[in-house]
């Protein structure tokens, strides 16, 4: 008799415990997830990683429902979100803006309408809309990439560096990158904007090997621009002399660091996985009574043949 | 015949979603979680979050197991880190440190033994152990609560300022308050230390009444100090002449600002509810393959008569 009182009592603590979460999984919670096209390889790891997360969280919280919807566009994106909420009527939106200028109002817009706001990556360009930002570090990844090369390099050699497309985030980038090199015995020959591609990524590394005949290592700052500089080292014969040091975390890349190449000793993470930060996140602000407001910087993590592992995702496109 | 074959491709694409969950769900993880006793106020609320965390975390991920410790010194805290690991074979800590310094070298001790490491709201003195950092975003404690003040005191009026302990955490709040409020013609007539305690609170108001014919408003940054800032204001009967801004959420405090008390306008989050978010970001790791590794720096939200029922709590103690 006794022990029933005490197990009635026991029930009731881990009831009231329950009764907040219990409500709120009965009621159907619509989240809209809106992302870029899969044009190149950083964004068909964004598309990947939403669909995975899509299932994840259908299988997880049945009361949530997510719609993902890609655009190949800016304008395509902004005409999206107004279906997202006049069809979907969704609760929240997560979104990866195609540009931060041409979204800003229009997602605005949904803010002023109660919709809950998380924005992957590129930033709006007004403060306030946003309730959650979720982003890579890109000081931390010139940092850590820095870093790397002085570590590697015994703070001495010739370098060359790939730049990405002239914005914010690439001065960052860079300017994190210099710091920490300028205080050791590395040399920087050259750099040049590589508008992170692969094509120009080549162009670039090949003027780059006709004009110094000793590199010892390259900074590609880029997995696509670091995929054209192999291509031109290995055309002129000379993978022996140097490493190359790309950034995002490509299957490719971390592939190779895995294998323990020469050529591709480390990679820098700027993850397409933070789209499904973005989107757990937002799911906790409706399952759970956490705090999620705020800013979740990643880690630019680097990878290296011990920790590869973590981060190779066979079924990834990137 | 051609249906079957449409519907066995669909489940094939799903399964292949599912795999890797599948796999993780099978393995058991042990998630260790160490907060201070509930001594004060605010940690009475890190308590009552923790463990509702933990019931949700269990009724949401079956193979996580979670435990729970709560010390009352920093010693305790450190001797409690040993058993988690020897006894309970944790992977992973979420820790919200009694004090930064003597928990630096205990962490770091699992760190090395591969445990994964979330530090909540007091970081520790050594870079490179915490692999998620989660806090409350100081500055923006002090930069909103300023922010307000001009605004409803239309930019003029006479202040005094109650501050929490000398620590680096009450500069930020300090300061960032300052830089906005210097900026107006609002005079801050004083600031003394209150301790972030509500009998310092009630003392160092009851000198500043004393003193002070005309006062328009106080800040307290906390609510523990703004509860003993009433009680000298209400004794004094002088809460006519001014309004109070405290700061963290006590469950006290966003009940007046909800009922509209014109004593208590409004409240500034620094939310307990963070050791949630700790939690589930940790979660977060094991349960899916977001990039989880970095710092999430909470909102200090402006707490209003329209937003407070989405902070108020009638649970928690805090």
């Amino acid at each position: 008799m006794r022990k029933n009182v005490v197990f009635l009592l026991v029930l009731c603590m881990i009831a009231s415990f329950l009764v907040p979460m219990v409500i709120q999984a009965q009621e159907k919670v619509v989240i809209g997830v809106s992302i870029p096209a899969a044009t190149h390889g950083w964004t068909g790891g964004i598309n990947y990683w939403a669909r995975v997360t899509q299932e994840r969280l259908r299988g997880t919280y049945p009361n949530l429902e997510i719609i993902l919807v890609t655009a190949g566009s800016a304008a395509e994106q902004a005409n999206g979100l107004e279906d997202l909420y006049a069809i979907h009527n969704i609760d929240a939106l997560v979104i990866l803006p195609f540009e931060s200028d041409p979204l800003t109002d229009p997602v605005e817009v949904l803010k002023q309408q109660g919709v809950f706001i998380t924005v992957v990556d590129r930033g709006l360009v007004k403060d306030g809309i946003a309730d959650i930002y979720v982003a890579g570090d890109n000081h931390a990844l010139g940092r850590v990439s820095g870093e790397y090369m002085v570590e590697a390099l015994g703070g001495q050699g010739n370098i060359v560096v790939l730049r990405g497309i002239p914005t914010v985030i690439d001065n960052y980038r860079f300017d994190s990158f210099m710091e920490v090199v300028e205080k050791s015995d590395i040399e920087v020959l050259d750099w040049q904007y590589a508008n992170w591609n692969r094509d120009d990524g080549f162009q670039v590394m090949q003027d780059f090997l006709a004009r110094f005949p000793n590199i010892d290592a390259v900074w590609a700052q880029d997995d696509d621009v670091a995929l054209g500089v192999i291509e031109a080292v290995k055309q002129a014969g000379r993978e022996k002399e140097l490493f190359i040091v790309g950034g995002a975390g490509m299957k490719e890349m971390v592939a190779m660091v895995m294998a323990g190449d020469p050529l591709i000793p480390v990679d820098v993470l700027y993850p397409p996985a933070m789209i499904a930060t973005g989107m757990e996140v937002t799911a906790l602000y409706f399952v759970s009574n956490a705090s999620v407001l705020g800013e979740y910087i990643l880690d630019a993590t680097l990878v290296t043949p011990e920790n590869a592992h973590l981060y190779y995702f066979p079924d990834s496109p990137f």
